[in-house]
């Protein structure tokens, strides 16, 4: 392995003693997973990131061509099943849950996010074909891209509607009916199509949010007007469809990743297959949006992974300066130093934590089909998992340039675009304010249920933590701090429902620190309890136990004033007068 | 104008209003140079700003060449005065004060900054010779850079020594004397050196620190033997001097500023001449260094502030969604969204109170020779008004990057450019963790007669507010936790001198919100008291005093956790083992 992009031993921990994963699927599978997933992401991602950042896509004569190292990649992560590797086997899958694929994922979005964006999609799209789609398309169209053939991409966003989807005005018209369902007629543009169109696979199969006109010709309001439809850009038989590529995206990072703005139906209409039912497309897309978000996490999560181990080897070599108060004498490496050091450990707070946060809502993702408790807390986890990895995954990376100093800030060292890569998170997938007001408008404020999952939980590790030495004061801490966050959602409530979301960011970081702070109290407890006998585990422990002091002492803290404006003052921002601003 | 850059009726009001420039020079004078850097900024700078982006200096054959565009904007700069604005009439200049200066220099920094660099770097250069230098020495190389015919640089850094100058290993020969003094051969290799070489000007002037070797060839230890030199690149007769370019940097932003590393002497020695004695280089540098810093910071502020008007003019243009619990109609101004207005408003106060707090310090700068007092208060305030501006300043880029949404994050807008540009700014001209251990160690620690200026003026400032309706909340909030803060330096002097550093960063920080606090309460007293007749300021008075509470209610509340962790906790950095990290 020629450069560490996660620490195995943590995602092994992570895996294994601390989420179970043997209850899933035994570790031999598991372990021949990450070894698959560490050598070909080392070995074929890494090898070309910073060449897929230069080598832009280019758009010529009504094609994208990209940088062919990204298609060379993708062949062999094809060859070696890894697209099909969530999929059941009558679908020609390997069967694995969704956390082994979050934590095989994890590896390759550390190594290139660009790149992995590619099966992210395409797995993604394949999982909502073959969650609602018929058997044909399903075969016809699903199967393609589990076997790595055919790419996948999701058309949601216009120009005009991006966060707010209700807007979209791309218009889908019944032409008939074949094998493959209700053949409708699309037009309509499509903005932000990530992976929209490149030379890397035979085909695309892209999922296109339209409305199906009324009988005066007028598009239903709102999103329940809204159908999902499989428009491949080649048909089966191998005729083109109407699908064309307007322009694409030049963007500040995660550039392998073709963005474009597609034209369907620009001479005469593009043709494609209603999924299920027309009006059930948001329905439909948002089980696949869950699952997207979770990825999103993880990937900045494993981002900021990455930079925080460049970090580390970085202040392990750099030498710079003298301990405090030393004027003389040979020059110490920089980790010596107790500001590097609080570097250090807020990034591992950070990206230790974000992947266990999105390994945790991965784990649900497996049992919530059968277990109602663990559906409604990964609904209330998903929106966390996807803006808490986001913001701190970059928040690492930004680190990550300022321990490297001047050198983080060329082009020589991989920190600078880690950091524009890792940008795009907070934006796509539903920006930070989308996520916020979901958090706290549809999981808390219309259905409470996740909230009561956590508490139980929260207490429960609270309790066991009390126990050991060293983590009663964090357990007493979480507990008063839970009990401040559940309070001000009582606040929240007696709130005019509409000024109930003024603050649903603000919200939704204070919420993400404590959930997170749960979860570092809780993999200590893991660590000490579960494996408390095996001494490989004891520097892992030992770390896992001082960044989580670090989480309690120096990050926790804030979350109680954030509490205290959004419910006792909190009307800051709603009551700014527009013209104050520019 | 084709681009608003700065609010106009912003910097008047802090240069007039609150700062009562017109002590130092008259109204109509600053009005000129304000109304020329506003239009050759805009006309000029920020015509090439995504040109220079793209035009990366290049390196052939031993030269530098740089875009195009920006010789021709530094062509009129020079032209137009500004290079000499600030010098005295007698070495040429106009005689402005220094904050007037920094106003100007905000409007092309917001333009343009990589273009803005070189004159900035070359003022500073000057200064520093005219300061020290001899007359022959002011003659022959500060006055054509007054002119704006040579540029300058800082030669500090080497490949081993960036933070820590003390281990500089550039040595000084002496070669001779003449009518520029005694001149020394240096030999060594200058790294990160802005403006290192570029075709734009007729000649460089490089300010070097080197050591003078003691007699049996050793440099002497530590920063007391650090000496000053100028280097020109080409001598005054026109022959070239031994300095080379080894190679230049290829940096994530501030591309248009050429960034190289340069070999002195690497053909018998490049000839320069000392300013002062031995061992004064580095007492000498940091007078311009200090300088330097307030420039950083200024620039890191007015880049903030272009990308918060262009988010504000974004918000207004951009349609997206309706209020929170309406589904149907027109979509609104993304203005209308209590979300967007946070970010606007945590906008306003990062880059206005940067802003703010710039000016300041600048305006100390005018008067500190002839009074300890504000001498002492801008020795506390520098290291603050370079962090806390090059931090905020680059938080409100990257709120600017995530109110455009996707648009953001394409390089068809300027923000991801802002926000990669303004990276650079805490790190350069002395990290984050350099200005903490200055403001903790040198400035509050050792002397802290600053401390005790700043106390009377935060308490007179507080004492004011408390008879403005609306205001007596905020007084005593900023009282209080001024208090709170002059009670964890307090701890801190108790501590153990050494161990009183490891959290010098934190303590920069949480010191840094204090400051701003106190000066948009500051800032908010002025604009009710000074001019609470004139009507054309109620506006401008309405939005400082709504940023103010945002500040007092959303961001002071942080500085408390902070200061409770500094005080009673702490050592959780320090006491990390090294062995837990990567």
């Amino acid at each position: 392995m020629t450069a560490q992009l996660i620490r195995r031993d943590d995602i092994d921990f992570l895996l294994h003693d601390w989420l179970r994963a043997d209850k899933l699927v035994d570790r031999d599978t598991i372990d021949a997973i990450l070894d698959l997933s560490e050598k070909l992401a080392s070995e074929a991602f890494l090898t070309h990131y910073k060449r897929s950042d230069v080598e832009e896509p280019a758009f010529e004569d009504g094609e994208v061509r990209i940088c062919p190292a990204i298609g060379d990649a993708l062949a062999q992560y094809a060859e070696l099943g890894l697209f099909s590797a969530g999929f059941p086997e009558e679908q020609g899958g390997l069967g694995l849950p969704y956390l082994v694929c979050m934590a095989s994922f994890a590896y390759f979005a550390a190594a290139n996010v660009a790149t992995a964006a590619y099966p992210m999609l395409t797995v993604a799209n394949a999982r909502l074909i073959a969650a609602f789609g018929t058997e044909a398309q399903i075969d016809t169209f699903a199967r393609p891209e589990i076997d790595g053939r055919w790419f996948g991409t999701m058309c949601l966003s216009e120009p005009q509607a991006g966060s707010s989807l209700a807007d979209v005005r791309t218009r889908a018209v019944l032409d008939g009916r074949d094998a493959l369902g209700e053949r409708y007629r699309l037009t309509g543009n499509k903005m932000w199509i990530s992976g929209g169109d490149h030379d890397a696979s035979e085909n695309i199969v892209h999922l296109v949010l339209a409305k199906v006109p009324r009988e005066d010709g007028t598009l239903p309001e709102g999103t329940a007007g809204i159908s999902l439809f499989i428009v491949p850009k080649i048909f089966p038989d191998g005729a083109r469809n109407d699908v064309t590529v307007a322009g694409i995206n030049h963007k500040m990072g995660y550039r392998g990743t073709t963005n474009c703005l597609l034209n369907f139906g620009e001479n005469g209409g593009a043709l494609g297959w209603i999924v299920g039912k027309p009006g059930d497309g948001l329905r439909q897309m948002f089980q696949m949006m869950n699952e997207a978000r979770i990825g999103v996490g993880t990937g900045a999560a494993a981002m900021g992974y990455r930079s925080y181990l460049l970090s580390a080897t970085y202040a392990r070599e750099r030498l710079q300066g003298r301990p405090a108060g030393r004027r003389s004498g040979n020059a110490v490496a920089i980790i010596e130093h107790p500001d590097v050091r609080r570097m250090l450990l807020q990034q591992k707070c950070y990206v230790e934590g974000a992947l266990a946060l999105c390994l945790y809502c991965a784990r649900l993702v497996d049992t919530a089909e059968d277990c109602a408790e663990d559906a409604a807390l990964l609904g209330l986890l998903t929106p966390v998992a996807k803006t808490w990895s986001s913001e701190h995954g970059l928040a690492a990376n930004d680190i990550a340039i300022q321990i490297h100093g001047g050198y983080g800030y060329t082009r020589d060292f991989d920190v600078e675009q880690l950091w524009r890569d890792n940008r795009l998170n907070p934006i796509h997938e539903g920006t930070t304010g989308i996520q916020a007001i979901d958090l706290v408008g549809r999981k808390i404020l219309r259905d409470g249920a996740g909230l009561l999952v956590l508490e139980v939980k929260i207490l429960e590790t609270a309790e066991m933590a009390r126990d050991i030495p060293g983590l009663a004061e964090f357990a007493n801490t979480l507990s008063a701090t839970w009990r401040t966050a559940t309070e001000t959602i009582q606040v929240l409530r007696r709130r005019e429902a509409n000024a109930a979301l003024d603050n649903a960011t603000p919200f939704l970081r204070a919420f993400g620190h404590v959930v997170t702070a749960w979860l570092w109290l809780d993999q200590v407890v893991a660590a000490y309890t579960l494996r408390r006998t095996a001494p490989a585990n004891t520097k892992l422990a030992k770390g896992k136990h001082h960044a989580c002091r670090f989480f309690f002492e120096w990050e926790l803290p804030r979350v109680g004033p954030m509490l205290t404006f959004i419910a006792s003052k909190g009307d800051v921002a709603a009551t700014a007068p527009a013209g104050i601003f520019g």
